[in-house]
């Protein structure tokens, strides 16, 4: 199969992990054999976790030989692969959605990684041009690889588009949960598994922002309780003085800041949104990224429905449990 | 990679041609080669067409030996691969999502070319019982080739479940267009790709079924023209006498039935139900399926909504141009 065909593999799996990642990019790794086989479809799944390229080496190696046991922590997992990989990746090819990293970080850099493994074929989606990660392709050709770039690179370029963004300030997406008809009464509309894909992202992010409807009404506590994660910053943006009586403003360790302005504050990175029309109306312009949680029922007692004029575009979808969800851009016509 | 990770991208190849196989199943093929190399992802896109293996087959050959020049026809092109394949595919694996079938319809026997082709592993989703396909495996395996049935076998049945209630008496869906607030207001909601689409699936219908409603308001015309196809009969279901002056009723060669009643003509066997929300309400337990097409828009001016109380289990989604499409079931509680 072309190129493009394990790209697209990689950039399928990169996706589940979407917002996810925070502070570090989504990117998806396949790799094929000396003969062509998919070995492994892997991606980089949580900061602090291996790199794609590593989560895919592991995957490939454990197939390949199912008596190695692999280390945990990334760093181990590494070093360990470095000194176990028994050549059995010799001659393989890595389809990578950005460019392997040329730096130590919280791991070992992932070109020096492949150059170990003796690959020979790296495929790589977008380059990364980011300061203390780039030239990962130089160190590659410099020890022989062949390097292929600029496979399927919009979609990879867009794949990493809240990383660029968080490396120049910080990236901010509306999440929305509703039936398919645009209700979303109060109350629980989705399955547990959209839910626990929430939580999840909220324990990334480092800011949660709401209007002063969803304190008043909703009084959510917004952690990240399903996943046993954080409790992230909270910005309220309200016109009104509220009371403190929702169960948000007693977490500890936890800030929350009330204001009669939509700026968010400077030092917020991953900034997630939350709420219902009226918020969404309010912040449709202010907001990178749109993600749609839909249930997949029709309520004809839903009162609350989203009314606005909004025209999306549809960078993803799939399945989270039984409910479908979306990341959207908005449409620049 | 497991059997399974084959098999789910054959099952989601074929999904793309859901609808548009009738009266053949929808059916999904991937090849690996002796080494485990993919050397092709195809499905049956229409009847008269190559059936899913054939498909794959000159997909694969195709990229085996550029130089060879295939024929359209299936006939042809089975002889033609029976004729020319060199033996490239000895010892390949076919994935199939359905059983081979074991008999000459409009193309000859599945299972005989894999035999011919000396494939050397057939992986089956889910064992065709029809009456005159079945009995593919056992050609299969009185000719050597190792089998292997009942991988995904649940996703599998799925697929083909519209192909077995067409066995039975009649398939039906109910297709609406809408934007992801439910509204759907007269007019155009969706992009030319959703549209085409479903021209495509008018064209394969033997019945179009709408309510008194639409013919009234939309006086529509219910064919096939984006993509050059026929207008199928149509089934008005009506409690008032209405005046017959849709362009509908001008197609040439079309029978148009108006009747007080919701139960399909015995006849028909392939049923689009096509409508707005009132209708859905109307047909929702009528129907065995449920598409859906969302564009990616809320609009705040839509008077139109789906107002209903409707549960549903999604099946399958995916986009089609700008658009998202979904497949749904009912939810049986």
């Amino acid at each position: 199969m072309v190129n493009e065909f394990y790209m697209l593999l990689a950039i399928s799996e990169a996706w589940k992990y979407q917002g996810l990642t925070y502070p570090n990019p989504a990117v998806g790794c396949v790799i094929t054999d000396k003969n062509g086989a998919i070995l492994s479809v892997a991606a980089h799944k949580k900061a602090g976790f291996a790199h794609a390229e590593l989560e895919a080496s592991r995957e490939a190696l454990a197939q390949l030989n199912p008596l190695l046991k692999f280390p945990q922590s990334p760093n181990e997992l590494h070093a360990f692969i470095l000194q176990n990989h028994q050549n059995l990746l010799k001659d393989s090819t890595f389809y990578v959605t950005l460019e392997p990293c040329s730096h130590q970080g919280l791991t070992p850099s992932c070109a020096e990684l492949l150059c170990a493994l003796h690959v020979k074929r790296v495929v790589i989606g977008a380059r990364d041009n980011t300061k203390k990660a780039r030239g990962g392709s130089e160190i590659l050709q410099k020890t022989g690889l062949e390097v292929i770039a600029g496979v399927c690179e919009k979609e990879c370029k867009e794949l990493i588009e809240p990383f660029l963004l968080w490396q120049k300030g910080s990236f901010s997406f509306f999440k929305l949960a509703m039936r398919l008809d645009g209700s979303y009464d109060n109350g629980t509309i989705t399955s547990i598994d959209s839910r626990e894909f929430t939580h999840r992202l909220r324990d990334v992010c480092d800011l949660i922002v709401i209007g002063g409807e969803t304190l008043r009404s909703d009084k959510p506590t917004l952690d990240s309780r399903l996943v046993n994660g954080k409790a992230p910053d909270v910005l309220i943006c309200t016109q009104k003085a509220t009371e403190k009586n929702a169960p948000l403003f007693n977490v500890k360790s936890r800030n929350v800041i009330m204001q009669n302005s939509l700026d968010f504050p400077k030092k917020y990175k991953n900034i997630m949104v939350e709420g219902g029309s009226n918020f969404l109306q309010t912040m449709k312009d202010k907001v990178n990224w749109f993600l749609i949680f839909y249930s997949n029922s029709f309520s004809s007692k839903g009162k609350q429905r989203v009314k606005i004029d909004l025209n999306l575009k549809l960078i993803y979808s799939s399945n989270v449990g039984d409910d479908l969800f979306c990341w959207y851009k908005q449409t620049v016509d």
